[in-house]
């Protein structure tokens, strides 16, 4: 694992857990972790349950004992890490967003589509996709039972830059995390959007905004390798979006609406999806992660109504693994399914999903959408991926 | 109308409104409220939008020019005034709970049986049965969809007596309204449980509280026919109970639990009713009146989940004559529905609900819960009403 | 009143209320109705309490014993009976979207101004303002407690639509209703932004569809003055839009997303509206009118969250008139309140709220959103109504 | 650990997992679990991470490498086991209920007293205590922030036994469970009553329920040391209560009721909870654990409404070890937490909560409850523990 920040932890939760939970056809080892400062890498190692620590991730790569390589760095260094990883065999899990720009992810999804012939696997951390909630409802929609999808509305609040006081840290300056609201939690909505409908983006409109422009430089950086050294002076400028709103066609005739924000005071870690349907319609909350709203439109009239479903029932994704019905599964869950997932298909010989090439994908989404702020919302067509799409079933609980 | 309080308000609202609302045969003129004061009475009359005031109520029963009377006094005052109107052939209207005693509802359910071989009807204000959701619930668990019911769970929460300082009004004196929160909200959640299982207590088991037993006297009685005079001195003494709690058995083979408070800090209506049975389950809340929480157990396993039925389509109850779905209705509406049901059950020859007998029904668990509260928790059994239901079909909307 | 189909229905019921709910120093007489059909206009004015009937609005306006004109038909003749009354010295209620046009909304203004001199007053019927949920949100954001808004997030969603065979009534042609859900619907959210946040939108870009395209022509238009004679053929083009999408920016910096749609299957009549604040969050939802959801961000760190008012206490908006805490209100009391306040206003000589001015503004941006998506949502600005403000205080309870 | 079903299995998560979340002073080392059948342990104890097996827990308790002991067992074997452990000098976690006797659980807590002078510690697995949001409502009360508590009122809520063909297994039988839901999660309520108000019952009266008398004999026996051999013949009968209601009072004045059933159709895990105080009220619902309905009655009135915090933040209980805002932990986090606590306390040489006589206080209540429903639902009161409280200040996050 490459980093050990934020994500780097809710990762080492997983790979400590997935084979304490699901029967899988290989064991994971938690082989060596990656920081750039020694001695933070080894209190991440000794913390987060790694047996080695490394200071450069080239040695990591080099290592004969290592099969798999997890990036949790920002997105800066997605795509060297990547794509040196994937020439050197290993497969490769790397956090969202792909990359910082189309070009690196387009780079990124050549190199594993190289690597793949090689037998060598690669997927991008949309962990969300794994939450039961959202995998019960991707069944629910893949069976027909929402029918011809008309409607996404999807938000993703957060309010933890509503104070001015808060840090310029690596997620607010674009060298680093490539955008702000937009790549960090916009990405998902966009990504769970192509999931759940199975359609693509045709075009997108829409506009950022920065409430805060300036912010104090950081003491120090936390965490792992997103350390850059020290910051000179007082206060710097914020060179990412707080808010990104856009709206969009699929593919399928859906309209769109979605909202990436860091400053919705009071909203912790809202993201919420609604989608309606000709049959029937959705409704989900982070938040509130192990249930889902569905509305069935074809029950009789007078019954009709937004039934919450508490997705803790054995035969409701992944669920059979944990706890008997009712008892909650919480936000790390969702990345031990991730790596249960990626294992699996590894063992399995199969394409992990979603591939470089969905997350490529996001990838142009988030591009249109900075184009299109850009040119007064002008409307502005998302172009395909153009790569085969994965031939493998995926693989998943 | 006899009383021009709160009550009389709510009714007062209901006559207005029905006939706009609602195709009747018969045209309801609201002739005249009969108040103790004449200024207020009179006031009343203009407010309220009644025709003529009185103060005698044994005048507004000698009238020719009335066919109704709507007694809408403290409990002390039902059993004489509903007597004396069914013995002068018109037909009663008598909030809840029926009586203060026992011994006066199995009067006034005598009276009510006489009057009734001359044609004369009469019904018990229970108004709650007349929330859209709360009929559709009736129907739902009429037609078997909640299966056998195991569990009826009925809380009524208030919070009016918290402040120490508010004044010993006749709700709290046990000679004018016979008990506290138990006849007050009681009633209505026992009245709701015999209509929507249809089934009868066997046994209860109860306690009572007072938490603040001494309150300063009111400057003045609020309202109508409830004045009392002047009060001498500062505090007086409570003698009613704030909270009652009992847990009971139907003859269905039910357990159920309930509650009555005007304790419960933050609870301001809080009616809640949920029922559990072999098929289904349903919750409401009237806080949330427009709303009924409904679990299917025969639905297929992954998509079971409580729905909440936005209790407002044009195919539920009552509603065909209100506005489009979505656009809900509030408490008031609960009375312009009974008072459509009374007027459409006395234009049609037949019995309106709950009649006298059924009031007489709740009547006999308030006492039993008394008298157990008395015995220390003592199981108590629940008479039989022993009176024959009626044979007439329900008239409802 | 003008027109007695659902609009005219909850007004009547408003009327027929106000004067039993609140003490105003003027009486409301119901004088007449207005239909184009005579037999269906007086059905409608024995159903809805009107003392006399007409077919031709210009006899109403007309009539000695009329003061107040309430103008409840489609929007294509706001303008001609609106301008028509004002010069006929009659007060002017008139339903929203106040025109169907900007240029006619103008007109309205200009007449409007001109009766102001002769103290003739105008008003239009926002009716959700006056929602004690959404007053209480007024006040609490004029109050300061919500501190800088940076976002509004409003959606109103319906699905009567999803039916294809629902018929092509007057709201699905845009000769009469000016535009589909955008007018209708997306009106109430503008108005509710522009009225909560006390700011004006600078500029707007949008989208709009229409899911089904061609309907089945009603056998007959239902209710009141919108019938238009007999339709030939089996099918015919709607003509607006089924939903609209629109994304803006406000005069206070706040970003602002939108969207109207009768295609959100399972949601009945959603308007459901956030603004995040600097010191504060707010949210309501329009099937639940009687909570506001208010996040206040000045409390402790740990205690903070969302909380559930339940807008039902004497000192909230409105509620004093009304029933004891917790005894929720319904949408048809919004109607009652807007009563309250024109005829109170119009008692005190002072103007009611909004204005035609106010309503104009809504109508630009309206206007701007159009425009916008048939310019490929390009960004578009939205005049400024370019009118004095009233000067008088808002009359409200 | 002895035992290694499902409380066997969310230990072993928490064991697991204890030191990768929290800096503890001691290391956690999953030495050894313990089964009945040595290939059903030898599986558990690969799946669950332990490094050795026993069949035999006198052979566990008798190794120098264990220091604690963690109990998982049914309850007819927690005191011979609990005892002999805490003479051999080893720590103890014990499954709740403590005992399926009063009689049981006095000798334990003797045999608790004994060792606590040698600086042995034990506790009993009220794991309910540590979800954070139970933790802050524990706080809230203890600074006074809802007054005096008149009411506490509580359900635990599950559906597991409404199928009428689920399995006779132990749980069922009353001489390995000593009772059914009752003792099962009723013991949780009754725990956190007493944990939440500070207070003990002075009397109760309760009423027992059956429902399904006769259950299929199950094939095997699920899970590890609950296996008690192969049982002849086809239906057994059901020996525990399926549901048990019971009312309460308090020593501070309050009245509460309770229920616990596995007959609540639809409701899966729901132990929820509320109390009232003069000064502000709190509710929690286990399945949504990570959100707390706090209601202050000291703010303005217009204001007031029960607030949903969301317990997520780095200032609640247990929270900076995890995750950022609004990223919800699940059920297991609990045990992960009370591993916490325990660990925590054992190193600090203090003693961990709940004693094993705060566990004998619940075993009081549910005798009290068993006596009460066997005699007719008479008042019972319930006897104090008659034992010194812990004098050590609890250790907890």
């Amino acid at each position: 694992m490459v980093g050990h920040a934020f994500m780097g932890a809710a990762h080492s939760q997983a790979w400590r857990t997935v084979n304490h939970a699901f029967d899988l056809s290989a064991q994971v080892e938690m082989t060596a972790v990656c920081g750039r400062d020694p001695e933070r890498a080894a209190a991440a190692a000794e913390r987060l349950g790694w047996a080695d620590h490394l200071t450069d991730w080239r040695e990591l790569i080099a290592r004969d004992d290592i099969d798999v390589v997890d990036i949790c760095t920002p997105g800066d260094s997605h795509a060297e890490i990547a794509i040196a990883a994937l020439e050197a065999g290993k497969h490769v899990l790397c956090e969202k967003p792909l990359a910082n720009s189309v070009a690196e992810a387009r780079a990124m999804v050549a190199a594993a589509e190289r690597a793949r012939e090689a037998g060598i696997r690669s997927a991008c951390g949309f962990n969300y996709r794994r939450v039961p909630a959202v995998a019960l409802l991707h069944s629910l929609i893949a069976s027909g039972r929402l029918g011809e999808i008309r409607h996404v509305r999807a938000v993703y609040l957060q309010d933890w830059l509503t104070d001015p006081d808060f840090p310029l840290t690596w997620r607010l300056r674009r060298e680093y995390a490539g955008s702000g609201a937009l790549g960090d939690i916009g990405a998902h909505i966009i990504d769970l959007a192509l999931y759940l409908t199975g359609s693509q983006f045709s075009g997108v409109c829409g506009l950022t905004e920065t409430f805060v422009r300036s912010r104090p430089l950081p003491h120090a950086e936390p965490g792992g390798l997103t350390a850059r050294g020290s910051l000179a002076g007082e206060h710097g400028e914020v060179t990412v979006d707080d808010a990104t709103l856009f709206l969009g066609r699929l593919d399928n005739g859906a309209v769109a609406s979605f909202e990436a924000t860091r400053f919705a005071t009071g909203r912790k870690n809202a993201l919420r999806l609604e989608l309606n349907g000709s049959l029937g319609s959705a409704a989900f909350d982070l938040e509130r992660l192990n249930e889902l709203e569905f509305f069935d439109a074809t029950q009789p009239g007078a019954e009709q109504g937004f039934r919450r479903i508490l997705v803790t029932e054995a035969d409701h994704p992944y669920i059979a693994a944990w706890w008997p019905p009712g008892h909650i599964l919480g936000y790390e869950h969702s990345f031990t399914h991730q790596a249960r997932d990626l294992v699996a298909a590894i063992a399995a010989g199969k394409d992990p999903q979603p591939s470089f090439v969905e997350a490529l994908q996001v990838q142009l989404v988030l591009d249109a959408v900075e184009r299109s702020a850009r040119a007064s919302t002008a409307w502005t067509q998302v172009p395909g991926a153009e790569t085969p799409a994965a031939e493998n079933t995926p693989e998943q609980v």
